[in-house]
């Protein structure tokens, strides 16, 4: 039986994804040289439909890497100075947290509980930041930041980088990159892509930065520091053989979303999202996680179930609908549903079906 | 047309990676979780089917990485204590040199001609090394070192882990592992997969060394280092979300190599290089450029051409089959001919004859 993965990442595959791989293998593409002009156009074209479909100004790079994860890393060598600000309300907010803490730096962190928002407001903090990190939508927790109040509070801290994990919410949310230093983001949430590749935005004052700490000779790692990726970025290609496969498929899944127009994505993603929250709201047994409407994310919808949700999955399961577990201390207690580009409006319909009865 | 690449990585795809590909897409098993147990499934088959081709004891761990360019700098960030030992013949033993010397450690290297093998008679090293670095198969220039020299060197220096790079002749060399403390590969070269993947293949050695140096308070990274890869191997994982089709297709590809036998590839690894040094011997125009016969590597194959490389690539190019050049300096002076199991007998038949002419 074919399955709908209702999963936040890895997730379902954007339609597009097989015919794209099967048209990469016929024209032999992962045999192509990463320094041939083959690799290079397919790096230019990943990079440009991007920066399109993510409205990214010209002066921004686009650095590629093999997780989020790994951006995490390369972020704090290559752009912390010396304290950054985390505002932490989930565990992928928490994790990044956690590589700046493990790789010798003392990040200071602004916690509030699993299904809030964040302090925008924090009375005292310890250090002025370099850097500010913001989860934009918490996957583990269904809570989407507002950007304006991003904004805001960067103005407090004008010299600080602010950088903004998208991971579970690019391309929907609508960045003004003026206002941020960096995004990033993995495949194999809203693109639809098999896992295995970090997209890291970068601007010209994360450039920057990174170039005085590399000046300052402090260790900023070595193939991945932003002045190797820098190098090789001009002549679209990678420090390393990257996963040309996954590059080639970014470039291809965001030409189809340009030709469908980021307008109608978000578009429909509101619709779907509503529909869901519309029906849990409504439905006696389940309660949303998120409280306040406003911080609900729109691409992961998290509701407590009333029940340990093991029946409710494998019943779901047996009909062909793969639903994410509650993250961590929540695993057993709630359904988290992605409601990426990949899942159709007649895939929701069939879950909210599946979930009235 | 269908190329056939005879190019040293990117390189011709494995045969059955059509297939292993559209079966992994069929079954959706890249939408699924990397916590669940089809992954870990998919994990242990690639880590059991790895360890048994190469004959790798049980008391190793596998890793997996993104590219051995990232291995380079997990091993000088988790297994390199004071001094590195580095024996350089071409570029990618470089690469390793100048990854540890990025990192801030001063590494010594006894340096030879390309075309050379190493000399494992240095006169005067300056260090005892702690860690020693052979490139089994220099892709470079085609040269391949003696597994038995290896391993009287080392034993001079008991206390150093000797790591040895197999990126370009793993799974032909027969290594004895209680000789090394650590071997590793990127997929896209003889197992003929998709670049995006590299396979870490460390001893208890090495992974005592690791959690010593992390003990001691250095930087040692964060999810890579070796106790957060330890932490997730044990239960078929990795910290990040990984290259699942990668990892998928490395189990796939490796079942493939057994069901037909390592001996057998070998055998024919044996015979299409036999064939190819044999011809360039004997031509007039061509020259090879490892000198001594017991150099020249089983799995790339370079030869000096008469002229300027340009047009003879052309040529071959227009009739389908795609020659490696000559690398870095050498660079339109050489073919670089890829003699992994990808490449059949027939492929090398056809290039000969093409090149008689």
């Amino acid at each position: 039986m074919k399955k709908t993965f209702f999963t936040p990442g890895p997730a379902a595959l954007y339609p597009t994804v097989h015919q794209h791989l099967i048209e990469g293998l016929t024209q032999q593409l992962f045999s192509q040289s990463h320094r041939s002009a083959t690799y290079q156009a397919i790096h230019a074209k990943a990079v440009g439909h991007v920066k399109e479909l993510l409205g990214v100004p010209g002066n921004f790079q686009v650095f590629f890497f093999s997780s989020a994860t790994e951006i995490w890393e390369r972020l704090a060598q290559n752009c912390l100075d010396r304290h950054s600000l985390h505002f932490v309300n989930g565990s992928f907010s928490r994790r990044f947290f956690d590589i700046v803490t493990a790789l010798g730096h003392a990040p200071e962190k602004v916690e509030v509980p699993w299904g809030e928002g964040v302090d925008f407001d924090p009375k005292s903090l310890t250090h002025v930041p370099d850097l500010i990190n913001f989860t934009l939508n918490e996957t583990s927790t269904g809570v989407r930041l507002s950007l304006d109040e991003i904004y805001q509070f960067r103005a407090k801290y004008p010299e600080a980088l602010v950088t903004l994990d998208m991971v579970s919410i690019a391309p929907y949310a609508a960045v003004d990159w003026s206002q941020v230093d960096a995004g990033y983001f993995s495949v194999q949430k809203c693109f639809g892509l098999p896992a295995g590749l970090g997209v890291l935005i970068a601007g010209p004052r994360a450039i920057e930065r990174a170039a005085a700490i590399q000046a300052s000779g402090r260790n900023v790692g070595s193939y991945h520091s932003f002045a190797s990726l820098l190098k090789y970025a001009q002549k679209n290609q990678t420090p390393e053989t990257p996963n040309i496969s996954a590059v080639y498929l970014l470039g291809k899944v965001c030409e189809d979303m340009l030709s469908k127009g980021i307008e109608q994505i978000r578009a429909e993603t509101r619709e779907k999202a509503d529909m869901l929250y519309d029906f849990f709201a409504q439905h006696p047994s389940y309660e949303l996680f998120v409280k306040i409407p406003a911080d609900r994310s729109p691409t992961v919808i998290v509701v407590n179930t009333p029940d340990d949700n093991k029946a409710l999955l494998s019943r779901l399961a047996a009909e062909g609908l793969i639903v994410g577990n509650g993250y961590g201390p929540m695993k057993g207690k709630q359904l988290r549903i992605a409601n990426f580009p990949a899942v159709s409006l007649e895939d929701v319909r069939r879950l909210i079906n599946l979930l009235m009865n």
